[in-house]
């Protein structure tokens, strides 16, 4: 044995009917949950670990996943808020993304990894155009757990686009299954906005060709709708759908402006969504019909999008947003759950991004996993029956102490141990103080 | 001077025209602040300092003012959600609430006390039943500034409606403007819905006789308005204002369904508002028009009201809702804007109270404020222009270190210092055990 983690409430999400944590241990054996049981460990348990920790009463859960997100941006968060989205692109994101080097890339990517990990994520997405393999060689360095997509804006002649097609074919035949396993790549057109259908058809195309799926941002807001429906007669999820785009191998981002049709579509050809609601809220784009998804049995994540327009990566406060907001906007507290919800952040969205290692703490499964702090005030009183309902209207990311992926420890007591902090806090603070 | 804390970069709230933090250092002298200014101190302050302490370059505001909440119930944090209001009422808040005594209702404050200082929040109204006056003595002794209101429900007799007035009465006798003015009382009918028009008159003619304000919940919930329309032929907001009680020593607390001519009462007679975005979303209220209000000059502020509905007291959370949802429900990412929202949570919520020597940062004002922590990935990067964002968008109350209210430390580095941590986290999570 590895470790042995003792002296834990574990919350496991790989049973609805058991949704009560119980108190109990786990170990790992080379990366996977080799026992777990409630109750203490025998001292032979104990003896054969190479490590053993007390986890003191915390709560153990599976860690977080984070359907969507554009790690490269991350040094915007703040640098303008409060806009219109034309205004916003136009004057904050295209004039400092366009002066972007790689460096700076993967400094961003290194800030939102760590502000990932240290709230309890332990499988993103990103979508980014920049220093993808970069990226993918650091996941696969610190241990980590993500699916990249080389995000390609089909705007410049055919040759470019080609171009684009190939890098994103290029990281799939370098990384996708890499690394374990963790290590996941989708072919991912931007938006029927920035990609016309053609661009669609062959990205798909290479997405069967090498097995990967695809991954988009459809109907995020009305404007863009409108203007497909201008241009093409049909809304975005229609027109895919016509195109025969949609199906089980495929992820949309946002997803807010759907039609009963549309939805209809998404669920007969088992589409999935990823919900991005704090996102979605501060661009103005609206909210999504998550509670009509979940009727529907839609397949539904969450995302956190960029801390540009979020502009936070705690998954916990994507939770809270997706478990509140559809209650008010229906007049309905029926309208979502916390269970629910709590399957969105980890045992749905790791089997929506085609992990099924990933999201339960069960047997056999990766050991990604992390450790909440309840000894606080936010957190008080906590009976087994009330975790679930804490986990999601009132922990916070900094209530996570501890986090493991694929049996390695990223974070130990809230010290990262794979990421040199003061460095890349420094650098991030140095790298933008002359943006425009 | 009793202590000196600089280095540290200060958000004063006190001039809208200087949005951007300064890095400086203030000085605190009975209880007051004394010096402010940019820069770093003389040798002459620092060595007439009692106390010096580096802010190690934190970022310093005015204490957070939380206008609207229910202590007493805090131990029903997440014992019921997901539920509809009145199944609620039924199964969780009234079997539970009719068996608390004043141990329980006072260890309950505590815990909520303890956590609304740890999240920043240096100015609170509480409106409960029970235990008050020893709540105010708690707040007394333990340097705290708080709203008290004795809440009233006239559903008994008219003796028993008279006592609860004379209740009420005798709390605003003993402590309003008590302890150096930190505790103030005002008269809290609770909703129209629980009393009728004769009570709030009566209300109201001792809150002017005492000269206190009046505080009370108004049109929450759709079905409410409904069944006031029903049984008086108009809408509570109308309906106050046509029985004289509306005026600027008034403060409403949620008033999400509101009409145009209801806002404009509000508008008219310079009624303030407590909105409680959380709260409204988790009951399935609905969203009050705050972009409307805001437009029209009706003065609101922020409440987060009690973890039964919630289920926390952050008020950074609270802003964060507050900034997000009304862009998203009326897809304007100008609906509200980041400044506006934090002055809700200090400058105006503090005025609204009745409150004029806090919830900012100037010369002679009661020295509440606290100190933010910014050396953290989710506030990384920042500069003083993205302060302000930071804060609404991407803070937390755990980044919060230290608290100050009228000069004397309640948190010091996150630890607490006016209470006893580990007896009412104990006590909070025994109490519990047998609840409903």
């Amino acid at each position: 044995m590895d470790t042995l983690v003792h002296n834990v409430w574990i919350i496991t999400m790989d049973n609805s009917e058991k949704r009560i944590p119980f108190h109990g241990y786990l170990s790992i054996l080379d990366g996977r949950i080799h026992d777990i049981d409630s109750g203490k460990p025998d001292q032979s348990l104990i003896d054969e670990a190479k490590e053993v920790i007390d986890g003191g009463g915390k709560w153990l859960m599976p860690g977080l996943v984070n359907t969507h997100g554009h790690l490269g941006s991350s040094l915007l968060r703040g640098h303008g808020d409060d806009l219109k989205l034309v205004t916003w692109l136009k004057t904050v994101m295209w004039p400092n993304e366009a002066k972007f080097d790689h460096d700076l890339v993967q400094t961003a990517a290194e800030l939102a990894m760590m502000e990932m990990i240290s709230s309890g994520t332990t499988t993103f997405l990103d979508m980014y155009h920049l220093a993808m393999p970069e990226l993918a060689q650091m996941v696969q360095e610190k241990g980590l757990r993500a699916v990249l997509c080389r995000g390609m804006i089909a705007f410049g002649t055919e040759s470019e686009q080609d171009e684009k097609i190939r890098e994103a074919v290029s990281l799939a035949d370098s990384y996708h299954n890499a690394a374990d396993g963790r290590i996941r790549v989708m072919m991912s057109p931007h938006a029927p906005y920035t990609c016309p259908p053609d661009f669609y058809l062959k990205a798909a195309e290479q997405a069967m060709n090498h097995q990967l799926m695809l991954h988009t941002h459809i109907s995020e807001s009305p404007g863009e709708v409108d203007e497909h429906l201008r241009k093409y007669g049909m809304r975005p999820v229609e027109h895919m759908h016509r195109l025969g785009l949609l199906n089980d191998e495929v992820l949309l981002a946002h997803a807010v402006h759907l039609t009963d049709e549309e939805l209809s579509m998404l669920k007969e050809t088992n589409t999935a969504v990823s919900h991005n609601p704090m996102s979605n809220l501060k661009l103005g784009s609206g909210i999504a019909r998550v509670p009509e998804m979940n009727r529907q049995g839609i397949r539904v994540s969450l995302g956190t999008d960029s801390t540009a327009s979020n502009n936070n990566l705690d998954l916990f406060e994507e939770m809270r947003f997706a478990a509140l907001i559809h209650k008010g906007v229906n007049h309905n507290p029926e309208s979502t759950d916390a269970y629910s919800i709590l399957r969105m952040a980890t045992v749905d969205g790791a089997s929506i991004l085609g992990y099924s290692q990933t999201g339960t703490i069960r047997q056999g499964s990766d050991a990604d996993f992390i450790l909440i702090n309840p000894d606080q005030p936010h957190l008080t009183p906590w009976t087994p029956e009330r975790v679930v309902s804490h986990l999601v209207y009132a922990a916070k990311g900094s209530d996570v102490t501890d986090v493991w992926i694929r049996g390695r420890r990223q974070l130990e007591n809230g010290f990262f141990l794979e990421f040199d902090r003061e460095r890349i806090l420094h650098k991030s603070n140095e790298l933008v103080k002359y943006f425009e």
